[in-house]
């Protein structure tokens, strides 16, 4: 699997870059991912592949668990969607489906920790390995 | 108002010891704020104070927006409740409310910065002034 995480706003702060890079590193066995940082949607939408199968991060997408994200991640692989997007950020970007977090509105960085700290944990459940702290 | 946050668990990751201090030097000039670490439910009950209101944060809780968190804490503030309890890293403790930040499981270091950030954000909201990055 090939994740691209793009995040639309300003430069994100030094604990959530930290963060963000730790989960990459444990990622870094079971899939590819990469973050792409644009500043506004008209650049976004510059840089997003069409090929790409497109999840927007929003407070009005779908409540999913853990669990659920897994499974949704483990369908991907089965179904051949190797390449998703995961947009943060914005409301504004095209999508084949929209997946909340939170119903609260969350800092740029930090809501892009949870996603990172999410797919991680998606692994670790679809692996049946044991969350690592 | 005087928030003492008790996590129960493990050591938290040194990026979110970071991002939480942040937030703790933010919130300063709004209110008290108190981070308590504890390894189990046990020594929890032992240093819980009786008197604080108690909110505990749980997948299973209520979900609120950040302008719904932000309402709670301004009416705790008119009505005399100026002793909150925040616990996260268990379901096992005595709670006056429970509070759901995100159906996703989250590691404790993460939801831990989550709950400063959303209150230093309602904080910002209460006070009409604009989220500072």
């Amino acid at each position: 699997m090939n994740f691209k995480v793009y995040i639309v706003g300003d430069k994100i702060k030094k604990f959530y870059v930290e963060a963000i890079k730790e989960y990459e590193k444990r990622l870094s066995r079971y899939c590819k991912t990469k973050l792409i940082q644009v500043k506004d949607e008209d650049k976004l939408l510059k840089v997003l592949s069409d090929k790409f199968y497109k999840i927007l991060m929003s407070a009005k997408g779908q409540r999913i668990s853990s669990e659920e994200l897994a499974n949704k991640i483990n369908l991907f692989g089965i179904s051949g969607k190797s390449d998703i997007a995961i947009i943060i950020g914005t409301e504004n970007a095209p999508y084949d489906e929209k997946i909340s977090i939170s119903p609260m509105e969350m800092d740029l960085g930090l809501a892009t920790t949870i996603v990172f700290e999410q797919i991680y944990r998606s692994y670790r459940i679809i692996n049946n390995q044991p969350y690592h702290k």
